[in-house]
């Protein structure tokens, strides 16, 4: 388990975002009391294996041969010198969390959990990568299995415990012990980051161990997740396979993408190519039905039916409202939900944790599946409480964030937490706004990239500086410690080529609403306001 | 059953909306062949019992005595000399339909046939009015039983025949059969009027038989009227009793249509206090929470839960759609769905059609029930063909209109039904256009009424000048006999005091959307365009 290796500098033209200038001229700096060595001797953990402490250099490209396979980083650069331990933790007798810190040598007294996504398994070392290189003591877990199948859950009610919370929790507690044996003193201040899956596991720890973090930074949360298996098992039921009369291709879906901006764009104020409040889109897909003797650039009515079908909530046999729909977005979710191939975490889920039968059948779901999944919401995986106020007592403080181009999970079921959690709590936006505040993030796929100004500085895959006016990270750090809450989010759009900043948005606390002042460099934040 | 009275113009005052001069100069004159008295002696009709044929001058108040105390009409003034024949025709041992036909003796040789409302049971007279004021031969029916409830229907299949169809079937057929012999000569255009039921007969005839009709003017129609009933007596299951802590008083909810307009009206481009495009807003009720120590002008959690499952779309136990939201609009349909009582209309039909069951109880309804009035779709009253094909070839064209104010059937229904016709026939909008137009009326109310400029003509209720620009029945007779069809349909707002018209707006073509140009008059129809 314990090999790894390093090569200096390699990837550099590969990975340019990933290099971060550490920025902690005003935080205090903290030196190792121990040596990285020491470390793995001096530890005492209970139920763990130490694989590993070795220092690694700023510069450095780390490499993981040894994680499984299915997991998508395969090197990372990390911009200051830390100490990189490698370690596990028993949680039952048939079920382990591994774990990473990276623990740089110039320490600014901050800790930082990081989490991960889908139904993995694999350790988020870009997150480790940029915590580390912003001086923030960062650890990182494989979420209790290696790989993206969930078929390591089957048959394993540990592993499902560490995918509904424990790693978190785990990587919170023992985390902060390492924090202590190393710098010999605590940590000041504690922060989570994560997004999708990473999303969810930040919001069961505001919901259930808010005292464990001072600040949590939640992208895109695969929160309300009973419901979103369920419903991301839809589409491909309405879609069928390709060359059956309702499937759409991915060219066909493209042509409903452009269509959709088309008639919504101007709903914000101006036609840029960005919907900057997609839940306005009530989309019209009759528009591209085929005129007569038309063949080509135009729809069948199965085909719109398909569309209408696709964008619509997801209901259940008692008539109530599980989930909404697919993100009306420019980029159609074709590679996730309609290529015609069943949902792979749906799939996984019902086979590994609800049926316990790896050969059920996805294309045989049925409302009559629903109650099982609902039932099967082991340790509130669901992640669904709108009760907030355990969180607010702590002082804790959660900056959420949702990409209003996600082809993965809906914003639409960010904004209907924050309005559960404004119901549950009875609280007004004002009241809300002193710990918990929700951004809409216009041109953001899911958790990164899109066509607009999504780079936020949320994660190690979506990087610019670390100023907190323009980064999501450094915000929460001054909302948590200054006592200074962001109103909004400035992000950035860079050229592919030249990474020259070709647009700027302020991107709007929830449910203001981001709108065109009517005149003014479409491009600029400044010619946007929140109303 | 034959009694009635007439009052010369002694109600002028109170009807004077129903005071239209007829304008029939472009138009044939026809004159009758033979005298009103004769013609009930000369009528040869199957099944029929003539109740009395009678001439009403022009400027008489004609009340209806005998016609079942909860038709509301209880008089109209008509302005031009008729000759008015009262009948029935059995349709069964037990069924019958009461017709009235209302003939001009300056005719322009068109036929007009009318329709209903809710489940009742009462001639529209203002409609007959309307028709024959403006040189029509118009006719119209009990809809086969007299009164609003729907307790006639109970154990009577000759009545629920009459209800979905034949009622209309008939007056159509008979009525042309006496207006041949008493102007000695055959119609030269056929047309239908009605809006609710009505709107939903003139679909049934639509898509059943529409040769029986050259046009057909069709507003805020019932159709999808199971699913209608189905959903309309879900809000009572949402809001409880008056009380509850579920439950919001009247005034609350006036402060969710203010809150809804609020939040919703810029989209058209200005605040005017008209949504033009309702199907946009997406209302978010959690504005209204209570802060802390507010207890007035605000709603707690329970409440906002109430708004929001109120304007929830309604799903079937498979999981489908089957009846949008409730209209978003200022005034809230308080009295039909939001006063803690059951919505009578789906109780009858549950009572007296689906389950035979007098004492069947509204409350008890759940996901179980919906089946079991799908399955009672007797003579397809849903009324939801998606072929208008029939209609098309038959040379009939359309005219649907719905207001966007609706408190009782919402306008999204209409829209969908024009989309399941594009999808069904797999016709584009420039396709549709040769012989199916829906427009959307902001600012009506349920057929007539609202905050807007609703006065475009459509009906006896919703009367101002008969000019094809301004009146959607002079419209649809242009489109009928010149071929000129209508792209707009112009409406007008009165000072409900000073009869000036203070507002009027071109009512877009679905799918296009009014919007404000940016500058000039709002309540100026040239300060709108349609996009």
């Amino acid at each position: 388990m314990a090999s790894f290796s390093i090569m200096k500098k390699s990837l550099l033209k590969i990975w340019p975002s990933l290099l971060l200038v550490p920025i902690i001229s005003a935080d205090a700096s903290f030196q190792p009391a121990i040596s990285c060595q020491d470390l793995a001797r001096s530890l005492h953990l209970n139920n763990a294996t130490i694989y590993f402490a070795e220092l690694v250099s700023a510069g450095s490209n780390i490499t993981f041969p040894d994680q499984h396979e299915t997991c998508t980083t395969k090197s990372v650069v990390t911009t200051s010198d830390i100490c990189r331990l490698s370690f596990s933790i028993a949680t039952s007798t048939i079920s382990t969390v591994n774990l990473e810190a990276w623990l740089p040598l110039n320490w600014t007294g901050r800790f930082l959990a990081t989490g991960n996504g889908g139904l993995n398994g694999c350790i988020k070392y870009p997150d480790l990568a940029y915590g580390s290189s912003q001086g923030f003591a960062a650890i990182g877990t494989n979420n209790g299995h290696n790989g993206t199948s969930g078929e390591p859950l089957y048959n394993n009610p540990g592993s499902i415990e560490d995918y509904v919370y424990r790693s978190i929790y785990l990587e919170a507690t023992v985390g902060k012990q390492i924090v202590n044996t190393f710098y010999d003193r605590p940590h000041t201040k504690s922060y989570y980051l994560g997004c999708s899956t990473g999303g969810r596991q930040g919001f069961k720890a505001a919901q259930d161990f808010p005292e464990e973090f001072d600040g949590i930074l939640a992208g895109a949360p695969a929160f309300s997740m009973t419901s979103l298996f369920y419903a991301s098992a839809q589409p491909y039921l309405y879609t069928g396979k390709p060359g059956d009369p309702t499937f759409l291709t991915e060219d066909e879906w493209r042509l409903v993408g452009e269509d959709m901006v088309k008639q919504c764009d101007k709903l914000d104020g101006v036609l840029d190519g960005l919907l900057e409040d997609p839940e306005l889109c009530q989309y019209r897909p009759e528009s591209l039905i085929c005129a007569k003797n038309q063949t080509t650039g135009c729809l069948t009515g199965a085909q719109v039916e398909t569309v209408r079908s696709v964008f619509s909530p997801t209901y259940g046999p008692d008539g109530k409202f599980i989930y909404p729909r697919i993100q009306p977005a420019k980029d159609m979710p074709f590679a996730y939900y309609l290529s015609g191939e069943p949902f792979a975490y749906s799939t996984d889920w019902y086979r590994y944790v609800v049926y316990k039968d790896p050969s059920w059948d996805p294309a045989t779901l049925s409302p009559a599946d629903w109650p099982a999944l609902l039932e099967t919401d082991i340790h509130n995986v669901a992640t669904w409480k709108g009760d907030l106020s355990p969180a607010r007592d702590a002082g804790t403080k959660i900056l959420h964030y949702h990409g209003l181009e996600d082809t993965v999970i809906t914003s639409e079921n960010s904004a209907r937490y924050y309005n559960h959690v404004s119901r549950t709590m009875e609280l007004t936006s004002a009241e809300l706004d002193e710990f918990y505040r929700y951004f809409r993030i216009s041109g953001m796929n899911h958790c990164r990239g899109g066509n607009g100004a999504s780079i936020i500085g949320a994660s190690g895959d979506n990087l610019d500086e670390y100023k907190p006016d323009s980064n999501a990270l450094a915000a929460l750090v001054r909302w948590v410690e200054d006592g200074v809450a962001p109103d909004s989010l400035l992000g950035k759009k860079k050229d592919a080529n030249s990474s020259q900043v070709v647009m700027s948005r302020r991107h709007c606390k929830y449910p203001k609403r981001n709108t065109y002042k009517g005149s003014g460099d479409v491009d600029s934040a400044d010619s946007w306001q929140c109303l």
